[in-house]
């Protein structure tokens, strides 16, 4: 049971401390939990923002193309390549996830012909169930989605294993799952797929920045994630997508546009697939989005992502060690896997009061947490600016919220987005 | 023949002439002739970008999605909506023009069972082809793509209303070409695909912002379009896409993510599409980029389709009059139809020498058009800031050019983006 004292020792000994001034924060009170949906902003957005307005877009005008927008999307994809293990050519900004899911995902059940299955889990984020339905139905081909049941906590990696067959195509999880924050193990599951010919796809977006990624080194196929969480690019900033290099060739991207041809610039008529990973952009990118992403990337490249781990699962554990002292007497569950080698970089709490408490630490007590339904207040943990003080203060106010019932007057859902 | 003094008579009569000091001009000498691929950037986007970044993402946090973000793409086409005679129910904004021309020509395909043809032309933008392309060989159910040859200068209109047949399930036309800058005649277009059951999908690109649309007045089934062309939305700024009302029950998006489901904040495993316009929304929006929008529609709005149209026809004929005059006798074609009433806002020039023109106009001429092969030295005409006597010194400088013999040194290729 961690002191407040012991833990502003952390914070004055933390060799990460200084990042936490390289963002915005101008409301000091605020405890902000909820990295794991929309990062913070580095200060060094606004002067990439200025650069690109003033200079870029209204003073070069459509000279910017060639003098610098035309090539961003891969220059920063090779910064985040260095995030996630993998070499700067198999990794693309640009698109949404969902997007990104679906052009992988249908170029895989192309290469896989004759094997019907699609595997994933309850766990996995909505939307690329969602994405995996759609493709089906176009597709009309019989395609099937076997979602695997899991405990709500932990990833049913053994079910899944023991599942994979000459049926399955595509093994489609959450590298990090979006409620509990549970964290697979890339390696055995690759190997596990790539034993029955089963390619897999992973969804980085909350790891991406939180936890290492080791793409390369696990033999891992195919990946998709976003840059507006853990990475801090931004709302809605475009997502990344890697392909390993020998797939590449193998892989059709459906959605065939001109920023994926060969030679875009030739205006044919036959659209011919760009040479390696290019060919899987489709049409122009949001640049101003897009470019904003370079700044959160930055600093997590100079943290190093070992640092930043380290720091994560310290935090983790204090926090899991305050709910056990504090929390836990006043009805709140660990929604989480207790050890850290299979959490990511967010604890979820449980109680049956969740939604009034998540109501009440965001307009009574200046905590940003988000709620996940059923029950599950997500509490992310952002070692680039998340204090060890903060953890404590964050607690010591739930306490208050349960002490004083301020959750009650909270009766009505309102929605957060991840 | 009109003089210099006629032209800056004209300017200062000019009802519209408010609007250039709306925009950001630093470089009083530049002739911008580039607003037909990207426009250029209006003062407010300075505003709008530190509301978003300084007071939305930096402060308000994720709370701004309930605040702001989550309604934006709707907020911004209901506007865009009245550029184009739609409702804004009709209209949203989100994604690339690309991802949104497969959205729709796809749903579109699924509707049309047993009809085999997509149905299109030669002067098409590329992309749209290649995105064709992509979604027949992804479908694998025998579709076929019949691109009708133009003259290249004028759409096949004739031809194309005289080939639809049963077969043909999709007819897709760029509005406004991008080469010629031919402009159809979408409610005759409509009215022959209707007649055989067939379904039209235009692409407003070069239309939205810089000629009038009546998508409801005509019938129109489907169409897309970019934002950063004359709506002036910044780089890469997401497009928009349009559903008629009644059609949006009968199609379904392909992309199915969780920005399309019925309710999103449930986080069902079942995918259930939204009602409405809303079920074609795939995926979390590039924000920053997409509030920019807001900024050119609002000036396109204030100064009204109807008085930027005419101002773009008469300087449409006024750029012809003094290529006749002047260029003609120099070696340059007109590229494009002579009659206002099929033209779009652009001008093209084609000449044997048209690509060193046109790199010693940027490079040593100040002024910026852009280039297509073969030969295609594109004038765009944004009548909210290009200015009558613009059009003067830039056919002034030409002739130079020609004198001087300055496309000389330029003998290599190299790209500008649309």
């Amino acid at each position: 049971m961690p002191g407040l004292s012991e833990l502003r020792k952390l914070d004055a000994q933390d060799p990460l401390k200084g990042f936490r001034e390289r963002f915005v924060i101008d409301e000091s009170k605020l405890i902000y939990l909820d990295g794991n949906s929309l990062g913070r902003m580095p200060k060094s957005v606004r002067d990439l923002a200025t650069e690109m307005m003033d200079h870029q877009w209204a003073k070069r005008l459509i000279r910017s193309w060639n003098e610098s927008w035309w090539q961003k999307p891969q220059e920063i994809a090779a910064k985040i390549a260095k995030l996630i293990g993998a070499e700067a050519d198999e990794v693309l900004l640009g698109d949404s996830t969902s997007i990104n899911l679906f052009k992988l995902a249908a170029a895989a059940l192309v290469k896989q012909q004759g094997r019907p299955e699609i595997l994933s889990d309850d766990m996995n984020f909505p939307s690329d169930i969602y994405v995996f339905q759609g493709l089906i139905k176009l597709l009309d081909k019989g395609h099937q989605l076997t979602i695997m049941p899991s405990d709500g906590i932990y990833g049913p990696a053994e079910a899944l294993m023991k599942h994979i067959s000459d049926n399955t195509a595509l093994l489609s999880l959450s590298h990090t799952v979006f409620k509990s924050g549970y964290r697979y193990d890339m390696a055995t599951i690759n190997e596990a797929a790539h034993q029955k010919g089963a390619l897999v796809l992973w969804d980085l977006s909350h790891s991406v920045g939180s936890v290492p990624v080791k793409l390369n080194e696990t033999g891992a196929d195919l990946a998709i994630g976003c840059s507006y969480k853990y990475l801090n690019g931004g709302p809605g900033a475009p997502a990344f997508l890697y392909v390993r290099r020998d797939l590449q060739a193998q892989l059709k991207n459906p959605l065939s546009g001109w920023w994926g041809e060969a030679n875009p610039f030739d205006f044919g008529l036959s659209y011919r697939p760009a040479e390696g990973i290019r060919r899987f952009q489709v049409g122009t990118q949001p640049m101003l989005s897009l470019a904003m992403v370079e700044a959160g990337v930055d600093l997590l490249l100079e943290a190093g992502m070992d640092r930043v781990r380290e720091k994560s699962l310290s935090q983790g554990q204090i926090l899991i060690d305050l709910w056990r002292e504090r929390l836990a007497p006043l009805g709140f569950k660990l929604n989480s896997p207790q050890e850290g080698h299979w959490r990511g970089s967010h604890i979820s709490l449980g109680h049956d009061k969740a939604l009034g408490i998540d109501l009440a630490m965001i307009h009574d007590k200046a905590i940003i947490p988000d709620f996940r339904p059923p029950d599950n207040i997500r509490l992310g943990i952002t070692p680039l600016y998340t204090s060890f003080e903060e953890l404590y203060l964050a607690v010591d106010r739930m306490v208050e919220i349960m002490e004083q019932k301020l959750y009650q007057p909270y009766l009505q859902i309102t929605p957060t987005v991840t």
